[in-house]
């Protein structure tokens, strides 16, 4: 078998694996995206999430350290309420956290020029402790005040997904209209770099030009991919 | 030129140039970690940060949508006193937040083979706003409170960092005694994949089994590298 081939067939057995997430299932806000990957032969996506917010009741030594110990109080995908955090607070016997995460994906590519356009990651998160063996340790005016941030965050981010998809769908388009992957012979550096930092303004802008067109990952802000190569071929 | 020597040229050229980081120079921490990799011709760091504690002041937007309007009020790559914090934080105009950022580095890689063991990212972080529009929202006790968690997470990260080196020694040390590259041979997957998730308890362990020895990334809880590849030639 062919390399293609072998990459085919290791996409159909992945993609028909069952979904092994807790909700079991690809996030509304994402399922376009994945559909548009996972329809383009020279990709597929192994893992997703299209940004929640978190609240975890952690062990006496954190959620990091003790993992096992860690339970989740509260997860949305979706602006979250106050009234739904100060309940779920009062469940919590360890030490409670609230997170954001971000939008992530996870794609695997069959060369290294399609991975060009998919490196995905943006850390604009959150993760502030609340309380300490079970006791509040902020007022619920704060609470009210980090929902807010952690909303517009989630608002954000959808904007991001949203404008990560019109990227991605034009640029495959103009990838298919010129011919397979004309990149290949536009590489003048003998790196392929994949960790970025851009310019905010940048992100904020339309893709239109050729240039932004080419910049496409949702790497915002801080985001970065910090791992680089000096590929044999290319 | 071949391969090797444009990438010992490029090498030559990075580290020649000046360290354009704020404190213009390698955190401690880390020096020892940055020499070990620039000191073999398969890698060179292109930057580095051992850790640290941050407080930032950010416009009314915060400090991702408007970068360019946030300040830095306290940075430290060791413990923080509560005092230090207090007396910055009355130096907030906008919404200030701290964050704990853990050990980065960014290495570039001479061949694919050679980036597994370097890929190097945790996210055990922090990110906790502190004030709105100059006005403090939390108490001294969850200052103190927050920062005997970033303190841990401070002292976690060290240990952390010096496990690291250990095993990368070790590592290197193997694969120059095997002669080189002998991980070329061991892959009996078409893929090379960075994104890993591990138990935490294997990640507290000794590096001193061959498997253990291989994931030698410093990717803690739920640190991860996104991306991943079908290499051409492997």
């Amino acid at each position: 078998m062919d390399r293609s081939g072998e990459f085919q067939k290791w996409k159909a057995q992945s993609l028909s694996k069952a979904d092994l997430s807790r909700k079991g299932s690809v996030d509304e806000d994402v399922v376009e995206l994945v559909r548009l990957l996972n329809g383009r032969e020279q990709f597929f996506t192994t893992s997703s999430c299209s940004g929640r917010i978190l609240l975890l009741d952690g062990g006496l030594n954190g959620c990091e350290i003790q993992k096992q110990n860690c339970s989740w109080l509260l997860v949305t995908h979706r602006i979250c309420a106050k009234d739904d955090v100060l309940s779920a607070l009062k469940k919590a016997r360890g030490d409670a956290v609230l997170k954001f995460e971000p939008f992530v994906l996870h794609v695997q590519c069959r060369q290294l020029q399609d991975a060009q356009i998919l490196a995905v990651r943006s850390t604009h998160g959150l993760e502030v402790p609340l309380s300490n063996k079970g006791r509040l340790m902020v007022t619920e005016e704060y609470i009210e005040f980090l929902l807010k941030i952690a909303n517009q965050k989630m608002e954000e981010n959808k904007k991001r997904i949203d404008r990560f998809y019109s990227c991605l769908q034009l640029a495959l388009e103009r990838q298919e209209t010129s011919g397979l992957r004309p990149e290949t012979n536009k590489m003048t550096h003998p790196v392929y770099t994949h960790r970025r930092k851009r310019k905010t303004e940048k992100m904020h802008g339309q893709c239109n030009s050729p240039e932004k067109q080419k910049d496409l990952e949702s790497e915002e802000d801080n985001a970065e991919i910090s791992l680089s190569f000096f590929p044999e071929n290319y």
